[in-house]
């Protein structure tokens, strides 16, 4: 019996607030509106934003919500308005949309879209379409992938390739793209430079990945964890640094290994002390260093004469990605074997045991948990 | 009779210690050593880095000094090896040399030298060819133009057009080229854009005429002072925003009066506070901030979103010139009249009234003074 054109009863994880265990749900998931698609999420991983927003975002007016934004699905239903998408089309939701049409999205030099929520105080869109329990939940940047159905305006879609294994590509709908596209699209890594990567996690995994793909002669893996050298040298990665084993600044090791600094150094952990480090480690006169790591709670620093002596200070949102054109092309080159993907999966398990895979990724057990929602 | 070959002793204004008048001394400047040229300053301006070193700088081994960096003069004699130049030449003295070999100077990243002095702690050079009252006088950023000879190593000479008039074109050797270049060569301004230069001075003020150069449509100025925006308006400025005529943030008014905030911004004062709020003044997705004002006490910072958002910090240091080659083409696009320079000219005066071009500066009445040393 088709469900189109009505309420759909599902599963989701429902954050009822912050920092407490997330509840499986039954919730109600509205028909699509114009321009809106609802799809049936296959499959999705875990990122450290939607534990960001559980644990330290501070919104309280952020819940109930149902979080995850790095998913893949299939299109059950399109409103009025939509001719792009049909049922059956395997979509990935983006948590940055391109309407196209915006200066932002005219524009080669931005990925962001002015139609987009990202601002928003809570991270989450004004509008929802799910219920439960006969209140109101919120969407979690628009997309809220940790349900097994959700509804996403059609500015927020990707349509890819037919053949792609949902189970895998969901990773392109955050993580891999948020750092392969630091080093490839606002790094502007160079063919045969030297990199610094702050933090091992599936982000900064991918950043060893775009380094390594933008011909870096030198990928320098820096991270507290040991155990995440074997992993980053799938990437690419070429040294490994471990600040605990230095009794002087990290930003001085890089430098007496590299003759004076990296020429490109990537901050994947989202705290700002690294993201001075990362910066300092940069060579004068040309370093560039990127922020990529998410966190806003507190003011990042450093002394003017690291930008007067020449060094350049960035930040890279979802990769410098344009998502409905650019995540295609991203399915593409792992269908092509030009991008990794399976080598971040660590674990898998079904959505009933999305808290197991937030305490994996709390204590750092694992790179990244794709939760199936089947 | 001819002083080649013999000390030389001349007038120069001494900086004894930290936080006192300069004072006017006979001091003898020794022959030229390998690759160094000794010349006659005929003219330099005064330059808030030698306010910097005098009275904020701390360095309590940077003293006695003779300060001075923005001069012109003219070749007297020169030691073994230097073939570019010979007696005569009409020559600017460089605070950021080029060597031409080294891998800063190779590269078209940067118009920083390994051979420079710049980075050393005291901005001096370790060796000098003054003393004054039997004892050794330490050279400033390897110039020192407050001097009517003065010793400097030929990868710190720029051989400038015969015809140029040394009273002004001395403007070249700091101020105009670091905030001209800052935004031609630094922020790379863009035909058509928005920009906002904090801060008036000399520097400020040449940032604006390279906004207008580059074809900026609109330019901004922003000072505290409201008398400095005819100045402004002759060098290009469109607009002045006074941030006490407000009570909001400068970054909100300029964001209100540009939809959404600038393109490009340069802070010119040498502010942390300043710098952040330039920053902040940028337009979300690719907004370009320069840090082109001198200071380096305090820790400068912002919130990490700001660049997550999309902007860039940079840093410029002498706009980005590398001296020998790009001074001497400044000079003849002076000659051009394709640069003004008479327009920052407020005040001329001889050297001996050093103390009161000191206290013009720090009181903000004057744009540039130069200082005759004939």
């Amino acid at each position: 019996m088709t469900t189109v054109g009505k309420v759909i009863k599902c599963k989701a994880a429902v954050a009822w607030e912050a920092n407490k265990p997330l509840v499986i749900e039954e919730i109600e998931v509205d028909v699509p509106h114009a321009n809106e698609i609802r799809m049936k999420i296959i499959a999705t991983g875990l990122c450290h934003t939607d534990l960001y927003h559980l644990f330290e975002g501070k919104h309280k007016d952020g819940f109930p919500v149902v979080l995850g934004h790095e998913g893949a699905g299939i299109v059950e239903s399109v409103g009025p308005g939509v001719t792009e998408f049909q049922p059956g089309d395997k979509v990935i939701p983006l948590f940055v949309s391109q309407c196209g049409e915006c200066r932002f999205c005219q524009s080669p030099k931005t990925n962001q879209c002015l139609e987009g929520c990202i601002y928003k105080a809570t991270m989450s869109s004004l509008e929802t379409r799910f219920t439960c329990r006969g209140q109101k939940v919120l969407q979690f940047t628009g997309t809220s992938t940790f349900s097994q159905y959700t509804v996403v305006n059609q500015i927020a879609v990707a349509k890819i390739d037919p053949s792609a294994p949902l189970d895998t590509v969901c990773l392109l709908g955050c993580g891999v793209c948020t750092g392969f596209g630091a080093a490839v699209n606002t790094a502007k890594v160079e063919p045969g430079s030297t990199c610094a990567v702050f933090g091992l996690g599936a982000v900064g995994l991918a950043a060893v990945m775009g380094c390594h793909s933008a011909g870096a002669k030198r990928i320098i893996a820096v991270d507290l964890n040991p155990d995440k050298f074997e992993k980053a040298k799938v990437f690419g990665a070429t040294d490994f640094v471990n600040p605990n084993d230095h009794s002087e600044p990290i930003s001085q090791v890089l430098s007496k290994m590299t003759n004076g600094g990296v020429d490109f150094s990537l901050e994947c952990v989202g705290n700002v002390g690294v993201m001075r480090n990362a910066l300092e480690s940069c060579v004068q006169g040309w370093g560039v260093s990127v922020v990529v790591g998410w966190t806003d709670l507190h003011d990042v620093a450093t002394r003017p004469i690291q930008l007067i002596g020449g060094r350049t200070w960035k930040g890279s949102y979802f990769g410098g990605f344009k998502g409905k054109h650019d995540v295609p092309q991203m399915v593409k080159a792992y269908l092509d074997k030009k991008v990794k993907l399976d080598e971040f999966i660590t674990h898998r398990m079904p959505l009933e045991s999305v808290n197991d895979a937030i305490d994996l990724m709390k204590n750092g057990k694992c790179i990244r948990t794709i939760l199936s929602l089947e």
